[in-house]
């Protein structure tokens, strides 16, 4: 199937984050990082994250806008055995088709809670998937992920979706992955404008961010270039350096 | 006019992260949790967030669809001197009005960069704003944050934006304030959940998260209650912490 894609197929994931403790701001994500940085090495590019709350309707929202513009959507948090875990019930309404039991996800919840007090009509909560839906593994804590078409129910423990991206690694399918570098340079990003948009003008194939920090004191700024096509990528990066360097700015490859 | 607001009425934020830094997962996301928490301190909750990438369409899309259905909408990030910095000018197209340069915001950046350099064309765009707004001041770094009626734009760098929400501290309408308490257990959610259902019943004006924990090879919750009712958030983390003791689980208040 790679063989009839075209290099140019950007293949795109948006990502859901439940839960009303990121809202909150009790909890401080770490999900949107790891998801994005495990799709970049897959070589799909994420577009959109959205952070709704533990409610119905914003999920279903969400997912139904998410899934029809993009090649995957992926969601983390709401999927445990307790009252306040409605993704599964919200992404089937989204789906459109019902909730029921997994065989497989009960035989594998059974013998995960076989030494730790039985499988409770709450932990087997955690068997219930939208109907036609796959598992992904879990091995840390039993409860499996849930895969239905180009969606992908993730834990919001941080830790277990590593664990579940891990068991996904190189099974989608994906374009070319954007490979990016970094030039470091204790300047103001502003003294360097022109030459950041120059640079970008001169090569069509490549992006550059300027990311701006104050430390110690001091200004200064990472540059990122970004682009799927590596020849262009080194030589945009060498045109900036080039470029740092004639301005009198000492440019640090790999960034500050 | 907070006199006429009948006390339930509840004020609604949405905030927008603009960054392709934070969907590659280069950058981990800093502003969702300090702008949560801020709102939270206001009485405004937060609703909603959406990360977009640094594109014209995506940011007119996600703005426009949130500052209709919220009291207010925050975003960050893009509003600096370089080529991708284009929230301004997004943000305008979203709002129907023209790009123009705030005398005050011109001056201030004058005073700034008078012993830094000077004004140059890039960083004059950093004075530049969607025609109608207001300022919002920068100790840090000179260029100020923009209010356009319902719409604040901060700053992308955590510290610079900590700045600006301290400026607008107090200056917003919001309701009562969401209190929260917190009941940490050394105990599987799925142990409990049947109690956190029930508790969550018997009290209307309360919510109760669950948060689960792994921690030195044991397992553990936080068990979050919320309401906006202090008397109504004290008798349910009563019962709460009674349940939990009649269930021969130790409750440690304050969380673990």
């Amino acid at each position: 199937m790679s063989q009839a894609t075209p290099p140019s197929r950007i293949w795109t994931a948006a990502l859901i984050v439940i839960g009303d403790e990121i809202l909150s701001g009790r909890t401080h994500d770490k999900n949107i990082a790891q998801v994005a940085a495990w799709l970049g090495v897959q070589g799909i590019r994420l577009k959109e994250v959205r952070v709704v709350a533990d409610e119905t309707a914003a999920i279903v929202e969400a997912v139904n806008s998410l899934r029809a513009r993009n090649d995957y959507l992926f969601t983390t948090g709401g999927i445990g055995p307790t009252h306040d875990d409605i993704t599964v019930d919200a992404i089937a309404e989204a789906l459109g088709v019902s909730v029921v039991v997994h065989p497989e996800a009960r035989a594998i919840l059974e013998g995960y809670y076989a030494t730790r007090g039985g499988l409770t009509e709450a932990r087997l909560r955690m068997a219930r998937v939208p109907e036609g839906a796959e598992l992904i593994p879990n091995r840390i804590t039993g409860a499996p992920g849930i895969r239905h078409g180009n969606v992908f129910i993730m834990a919001g423990v941080p830790g277990i979706t590593a664990g579940m991206l891990d068991r996904l690694s190189g099974t989608l399918e994906g374009g070319l992955p954007l490979l990016s570098a970094t030039v470091g340079c204790w300047v103001g990003e502003s003294e360097v404008a022109d030459l950041l948009r120059q640079t970008e003008q001169d090569h069509a194939a490549c992006q550059i961010g300027s990311y701006p920090f104050w430390r110690e004191g001091r200004t200064g700024a990472n540059f990122v270039i970004r682009s799927v096509e590596l020849a262009q990528l080194e030589a945009c990066t060498e045109d900036l350096v080039s470029g740092l360097a004639t301005l009198g700015r000492e440019p640090v490859r790999g960034g500050i």
